[in-house]
C-alpha cells in the first residue's frame, strides 16, 4: 500500500526516524549511566515501547491505567503510573498486580498514606510508592526540602502494604523554556531538587533507591545527571513543532505527521481547505509561542516532511483545516482538490490520541505497517 | 452503578436534559414549518441519534465518513456528509450507497464535477449533490450570487451518475457573535444566502429541492426561516460553555460533564489538581472569548451540575486539570484529595470526541445506562 491509498485523515509515522531518536536517547541516557523509563503517554502503542525499551531495562511510564492493562497484555512488566494515586484507582492496580505486573505508583499527599496503606492490605498487595517532588513546574509534588516530604516518606515506611521506593520529579517548566541555556538551567534545578530530596530521605534512615526525573527538553538539554537513577522523556520518540521550537529538535526529526487531502479553495478568504481539522490535529497550538505562523501546524509535502513555502493550518474546524500561506494567498495551483498535504503536528501527543492507529512508513511512500494505540481512560 | 462507582475520567450525560434540548428543537423547527436533520458530529451516538430525530423524518448529518459507517450500520438510511466531497472518498461512499444508504454529498469545486461523475459512473452510482454556498464564514462554499454557483449547478444537472439536490450553507460565523441581535443578523444572512442561491438555480431552470441550513445560534435565534427546507444544528443536543457564553443556552442546559477525581492539592501555585486534563477536556477554550475565568471548563459539585463558586480548570496538562478559584486560593477543604467534581466543557463536540461512551444519568447519581459513540475517520 502507498500513502496515496490510505483514506484521509490518517496518522503517519515514519519508522527510521522514530527509530534514530529512540536510540539518541538511548546513548545519552547511557552516556549519563541512567536507566532510561520511556513515557509512553505520547505513543500509546506497544510497538513505538519495543523501539523505546530496546536495549534498556524494559521499564515504562505511563499516564493512564488504559495504557497500564494495554501494555500489560502485551508482556510488560514493570510500570511506572505518573499520576497521583487516589485510593479509588486500587481496584484497577490491584488487577494488573494480579496480571504479574510490578506498578509503581504516586503520591504526594500525607493524609492519603493511611487509605492507600488500607486499600493496598485489603487487596493483599505492597505497593511501592514514589513520592513526587515540586522541581519547580508548580504542578504535583511536595518542596524538595520541605517536612512534608519527610512525613510522608516516614508513613509510607511505616505503613503496611506500602513500600517507599524513592522520588519522582518533572521538570514540565522546562516546556516554557526560551532557549537551550534556559533548558540546561531547569534540568540543574530538576536533578538537584529530586537528588537532594532523595538525600533529605536517606539522612533520616529512609530507604530511597529510586530518584526519577525527566522530561524531554531536560533529557536531552541536562549537563549533568548525577544522583538521577532514571529518566522518563516521553515526546522525543516523535518530537513535534513545540520541541522544535524549543530548539531541541529538527525538523527531520520530527517523526510524526497527519495526511490530509485537500477539499476546496476559498479564494474569498485566501484559504486552501484540507479534511483534517481541530480533531485529527488537536487544538493545541503550544509551538505558536515560539515559532512564526505555525497555526495549527505546518504544511509538508505528501510524500515528504519538506515545508511547502511556509504554508501552515491556520484556523481549525472539527473536521476542516484551512491552509494559508505566510504572505498573501496560498499557491492553489500547487494544491489542487483532490490532492494531499502532511501536517506537522504542535503537540505529538495531543494529535496521536485523536487517532486508533498509526501508518507506518520508512522514508518513502511505502506503508510498510499498521500499529494500533490505546485511548481513553 | 452510582456515579461514585464510575472510574475517572468519565464522560456523563444527562439524559432528561438532553432529551428537553431535543424537544425544544424539534418543537422550533416544527414552527417554522423547517424539517430538522441533526448534525450528529457532537454526539456520534445512536442512542442520541433516536432522540433528535425523535418524530422527525429520520435524515442526520455526519462530518465523517465513519460517522456515516456507524449511523448506516445501525439502520440510518439518509444521510448526509457535510464536508467537501473528493474522489478519493467515492468507494467509500459507495460502501454505504450498496448498504442501502441515500448519500447526500456536497461540493463547491467545479473542477471536481467531470471526476465525481466519472468516479460515480464507474462505480453505477448517481449520487445526490448539494452545492456548498458561502453565507458569510469564509470556509467552504461558493458565492451565493455569483457565476460559479450557476457553472456548477449546469454541470452537475449535466453530469451522469450525479444529481442536483440543491445548496447548503453553514453560517459558522455565527460563533464570533456577541449579542442575541447579531446571531439574528446572521441568521437571516444565512437564510437570504442560501435561498437567493436556490432561487438563483431556479429561475436558470435548475433543480433545488434542497434549501439546507444550520447551525445551533441560527436555528435558535433565527426569527424566519422562509424557504429553507432544512436546518442542520448539531451542538445544541448537548450544549456547552461556548453556547451558553452566547446567550443561546443556560446553565441548566449543559447536558454534557466529565467526572473527574481531586488528585492532588498545590499550595505553592494555589492549585488542586484533578485527573481530567487536555485529553479528558480538549484543548478548546472558545468559551473564554465570551466568559471570564473558565479555562479548560467551570467545575461543578459531582452529583449535579451546580457551579462550585466559580471553580475552575485554570491550566490542562494531558492528564492533569488544575483548578483554580476566581480569587484567591481555592476552598481545598472542599475539595479533599478522593474527592469527585463534574467539569462543564467549553466545547462539547471536542470533549466527547476523546472519549469511547456516555455514561447516562438522569437528574440523580444512579447510572442508567452507557451509550457507545464513533471516533475516528
Amino acid at each position: 500500500m502507498r500513502l496515496a491509498d490510505l483514506p484521509t485523515p490518517s496518522l503517519i509515522l515514519d519508522r527510521g526516524v522514530l527509530t534514530r531518536n529512540c536510540q539518541a536517547m538511548a546513548a545519552r541516557m547511557s552516556n549519563h549511566g541512567v536507566r532510561l523509563r520511556p513515557h509512553l503517554k505520547t505513543s500509546k502503542s506497544i510497538d513505538v515501547a519495543r523501539l523505546a525499551t530496546s536495549g534498556q531495562f524494559g521499564g515504562i511510564t505511563v499516564s493512564t491505567l488504559a495504557e497500564a492493562r494495554y501494555f500489560a497484555e502485551k508482556g510488560v512488566t514493570d510500570i511506572t503510573y505518573g499520576v497521583g494515586l487516589v485510593p479509588g484507582k486500587l481496584d484497577q492496580v490491584a488487577a494488573l498486580v494480579a496480571q504479574g505486573v510490578r506498578m509503581t505508583l504516586l503520591t504526594d499527599c500525607p493524609e492519603m498514606i493511611v487509605p492507600l496503606s488500607d486499600g493496598a492490605q485489603a487487596r493483599g498487595l505492597t505497593l511501592p510508592l514514589l513520592i513526587e517532588i515540586d522541581s519547580g513546574e508548580g504542578r504535583g509534588g511536595v518542596q524538595p526540602g520541605g517536612e512534608t516530604l519527610l512525613e510522608i516518606g516516614r508513613l509510607i515506611d511505616q505503613a503496611p502494604g506500602l513500600s517507599l521506593e524513592g522520588v519522582l520529579t518533572h521538570a514540565g517548566h522546562s516546556y516554557k523554556c526560551r532557549s537551550i541555556q534556559a533548558i540546561e538551567l531547569v534540568a540543574e534545578q530538576e536533578r538537584v531538587a529530586v537528588t537532594s530530596a532523595a538525600a533529605l530521605l536517606r539522612d533520616a534512615g529512609l530507604p530511597c533507591p529510586v530518584v526519577s526525573a525527566g522530561s524531554t527538553p531536560t533529557a536531552i538539554c541536562a549537563d549533568s545527571l548525577e544522583g538521577v537513577t532514571e529518566m522518563r522523556p516521553g515526546v522525543y520518540v516523535f518530537f513535534d513543532l513545540m520541541m522544535m521550537g524549543l530548539g531541541v529538535c529538527r525538523l527531520d526529526e520530527i517523526a510524526l505527521s497527519v495526511l490530509a487531502t485537500v477539499i476546496g479553495h476559498q479564494p474569498s478568504s485566501g484559504r486552501v481547505l484540507i479534511d483534517a481539522g481541530a480533531l485529527a490535529l488537536s487544538k493545541d497550538i503550544g509551538a505558536n509561542h515560539f515559532l512564526d505562523k505555525v497555526g495549527y501546524g505546518l504544511v509538508c509535502a505528501p510524500d515528504s516532511t519538506h515545508l511547502m513555502g511556509g504554508l501552515y493550518v491556520a484556523t481549525a474546524y472539527q473536521e476542516h483545516g484551512m491552509v494559508a500561506a505566510p504572505d498573501g494567498p496560498p499557491p492553489y495551483e500547487n494544491l489542487p482538490v483532490g490532492s494531499r498535504v502532511r501536517v506537522l503536528p504542535n503537540h505529538a501527543c495531543m494529535t496521536a490520541a485523536a487517532h486508533g492507529a498509526y501508518q507506518v512508513v520508512d522514508g518513502s511512500d511505502e506503508v510498510i505497517d499498521t500499529w494500533g494505540r490505546v485511548n481513553g481512560w
